[in-house]
């Protein structure tokens, strides 16, 4: 879905594309939308115990702290490599790991505060929700479908590899617009029907026969199609009892994209303060700067109460406590709540709870 | 929802009226519909290890079993009378409680097989799942709103001390001929509305006006319907999150009520066969017994996959090992899966997980 910020189009939804999702990569070549790379010169930031350092490679949180980091990141690593391809449940943990959550986990394995945070920060990016709702066994079987952590947190050589000129967006409205005709849109889908000739799908606006039929939606909204004959027992519970998680996504405008004179990247992880993920989504040509940044979880349940424009207040003071004054006034701001789209029900994951 | 079986009706639906249930007994009284006891003359069974044992008033398990039971029922009884009435989440160990499940409280606080066996067996008669999946925080809160629970699990004074002569179905069904005219049926609301004159409520047959409405329908079911407005995050997260149990209620005659002449007032608990609880519903002029029981948690998953014939071969051996050869050749048997209702999607009681 497309936005505005500063009379730039951007991207409310999906927005970059990794370095190995090959068929997305074909995709966007085959229907002309250019890539290119996520701007990376320069520092990133961390924001932890309310305070902000820069660093190039590895955030620099205290000691202790990144050793335990390390050695959590390695646990977590070997604890994925144990699950078996497409059936998790198998590995042998997987009740153990299922019974606890992400939080139980941490609770039992990491002792210093900042890698803690740290921790919790990384799991709310993949799960879009707070570390003791999820399942440490899901925790594990996203991290192994992601191809590893360090694959899905890196821009180079990782998930934020590469951003589409012009949006993300442009791919899938181009593949529609090959679907001329074919496509109804408006028509929530109310009853599937399947009969040994094929489907027969129910909306408001009439009823569509096929051969097959093919549910994307997301889990809560999937559980709202009512089946005949009824799903099995054990999907329907599974659909009954994931949850999306809860982001919020905003785009702000400077006049320039000041930061890069300071030598920093634009990227911000932090913990504590409302915004936790920022990136540089300014032009190439730099004719304005702007930033892009997730607000997750919890933090985004709490701004997700407030008009835009307070939201705007809230995360232009977490710009200027990581940038500093030049950030206190953006050209322009925009964001959309995820949580109150009502045909996502939250975003950008969904998850499964502990047991 | 009436069944039949040998001649009588039965519920397949909600049977007993408790102690305490004063609304609904006033409501029974108002329609003419006569309450009953629940025979409880002589023993109850109970099966523990694969050995069925005879007792009175207390089951009887191995000793330091018991001492233990004893002791988790004590604890259960103390964490429950922590909570805030109306407000768990305000408990002072409410986080660490519902970070766990009732399967990880087990894990840590009891030690002997058959105590722990017998208190999953409490639990899944509560909450109709297994205890891996439900919050301890919600356990004790189910304990809480059910008077504790030695009110929930007992006959005489409790929950299951009375019930309704030709079966408890008959109480909504007299209440809907009062409203004859005015109950508009099989239609699935797909939205409901409200404005600042109130709500209107769409199905496929159109659309009602009203000041106001009231859903009852189970978590699962009412997630499926549009609200517009959206409701507010956290209640549709709720509501996202909640799944229903799993329940099969089943039903099967015999010539006699014979287990009363052994003694036995028909009632079971069972830990590790499929049929884990059951009652005598014979009528009181004894020409032909009756036995009543529930299936639930996994058992019922797993039963549910099967034919009616192949889940009553599984149950009547079940009978057979509770009570003896006289259980093998049943006149009748019916039973109902709740699991596969689609206006239902499982039963009796919906749960939230940990977390």
């Amino acid at each position: 879905m497309p936005g505005e910020v500063g009379g730039q189009t951007v991207d409310f939804g999906g927005q970059w594309v990794g370095a190995s999702q090959n068929l997305l990569r074909q995709q966007a070549i085959e229907l002309d939308v250019p890539m290119y790379r996520q701007y990376t010169s320069g520092n990133s930031l961390v924001n932890i115990d309310g305070k902000v350092h820069a660093y190039s490679s590895t955030p620099k949180l205290p000691f202790l702290s990144t050793l335990e980091l390390g050695l959590t990141l390695h646990r977590w690593k070997r604890d994925m490599q144990t699950l078996p391809v497409g059936a998790p449940w198998l590995a042998e943990n997987a009740l153990e790991w299922d019974a606890m959550s992400i939080e139980v986990w941490l609770d039992k394995h990491v002792d210093t505060t900042a890698a803690r945070d740290f921790a919790r920060l990384v799991t709310s990016a993949i799960t879009c929700t707070e570390s003791l709702h999820v399942s440490y066994l899901f925790f594990l079987e996203c991290l192994r479908q992601g191809g590893g952590l360090e694959a899905m947190m890196a821009v180079e050589g990782g998930a934020q590899q590469d951003k589409f000129l012009g949006g993300a967006w442009q791919i899938p409205k181009r593949m529609a617009e090959r679907l001329d005709g074919c496509i109804v849109l408006n028509a929530a889908v109310s009853a599937i029907e399947q009969n040994a000739n094929g489907v027969r799908v129910t909306c408001a606006q009439g009823a569509f026969e096929a051969s097959y039929a093919i549910v994307t939606a997301p889990p809560p909204l999937a559980s709202r199609i009512r089946f005949v004959p009824p799903l099995p027992v054990k999907r329907a519970g599974l659909l009954q009892r994931m949850q999306m998680g809860a982001v919020i996504k905003m785009h702000v405008a400077y006049p320039t994209p000041f930061w890069r004179r300071h030598g920093l990247n634009g990227s911000v992880a932090s913990v504590g303060h409302h915004l936790g993920f920022v990136f540089d989504q300014s032009p190439e040509d730099e004719s304005i700067g702007v930033l892009v940044g997730l607000i997750e979880g919890n933090h985004a349940l709490e701004l997700s109460g407030l008009s835009q424009e307070a939201r705007r207040e809230h995360i232009v003071a977490d710009l200027v406590h990581y940038f500093g004054d030049e950030a206190a006034a953006p050209l322009d701001y925009a964001d959309y709540d995820w949580t109150t789209d009502e045909w996502a029900l939250g975003g950008y994951a969904s998850h499964m709870p502990p047991g």
